[in-house]
């Protein structure tokens, strides 16, 4: 399985008027993880651009489990669980500690750069997947 | 049922490289339909903390179906499904020419201020709810 | 002198574990009083691209003078100061109790899309603010 | 002189329809080079907040000088520029080429934490300022 481990901190426009990081932040964490797995597949946004497709989110779901504080650093874990149809992701944030904050998941579909919608997920991007997980 | 309609307008920085509203900014104009209906029943966050509650959202779903572009105008519906262990809001998000753009779900549950669970959603808040609900 | 105000509310998420408006956000206020500003000129910024132009913001400076906190509405007053050379904005943004909040200027140069500096603000958009001036 | 460098990237999120990082988003990393530098005092905001005061920005400017693309690596260079009666920092934002992106300066003063102005930056932290200038 293709999973990744990237750590980031919670910053102060992060934290909401209880201390905490609003919930609707955790969304760019994710995009983060999912950007800097993208880079180490040599295969991001941009190369998907030139190679005349783009991946947008069709689905998101997030359960909150417990809060992150303003300053904290805290890990984003995130697994490949299909690319085939759809691309699709599990996270889970944890604390440094390895207390569980949250659990997510997000299903990308490939669109042509005039949003037509693709039955299926690039091959060139199925290929470097495939080279990553034999890593 | 509980219904509420809320406009909003698609803002530039709301926007991404591909001219539509990033996926996570979905999650802002959830979050202001539903402080604009808090409003109206007169029990926002500001009365909540008062009374010594607050309401974080353990939950949340998203799916998107079409793009809003920058500057759209939309309209964010809002619906209780649920007020008695947790509280539970669906929302559809429109074009102004009914076109759906997303559909979306939150759950939160009650807690007391220093973050200890209650088992219901506090009574000031289900009574607020009720005589909007008759109106 | 072109001056116009518009009318916003402090979010939830635009709120810090001070309570008050993140310094950074008062940003996003300033520029969709500008985009209201353009929208009323019939002048946006797809307009703009149509034309073959855009305005980076070259230069902002602002000044807190007293915090905004969570769901108050505020008022931004927007000013030309100049459309010449560069466009230039003044910005008061004032509690509904008519306190002052913050003060802050942008500067906006024209550039064509593949970013070469323009040494003049387009005309057209100079006719269409001196048509909103006469009225 | 106290100066120190941080390096961050542009999200995807960070970028408006041109493609380019919002100019309103390069306030979140000044504050994010401020937060490591505090936190290399060893008198970040959490422990400011222990010691009864909180320091609001009074007065930011920013010139931006180049773009910032999606993805794109870049340093934020902090110095300080003063710390008596207010605290000042200026700040340089490179690419990891050298070019220059914008340059910035910022205003704090502090504040008791029921918002009284205090007339001198507290001894506290410029004693932590002094002892990280000595190494």
């Amino acid at each position: 399985m293709l999973k990744r481990r990237y750590e980031f901190r919670a910053e102060f426009f992060d934290a909401d008027p209880m201390g905490i990081m609003w919930h609707g932040n955790h969304v760019k964490y994710l995009e983060m993880a999912r950007c800097r797995l993208f880079d180490e597949l040599d295969f991001n946004y941009i190369k998907m651009k030139n190679n005349g497709f783009a991946l947008p989110i069709v689905k998101i779901d997030i359960k909150y489990i417990n809060p992150i504080h303003f300053n904290d650093d805290f890990i984003v874990e995130i697994s490949l669980l299909d690319c085939d149809i759809t691309l699709k992701f599990c996270y889970i944030i944890l604390s440094k500690d390895g207390i569980k904050i949250s659990k997510a998941s997000t299903t990308q579909v490939a669109v042509t750069l005039d949003n037509q919608t693709l039955y299926s997920i690039p091959n060139e991007l199925k290929t470097a997947i495939l080279k990553a997980k034999s890593l």
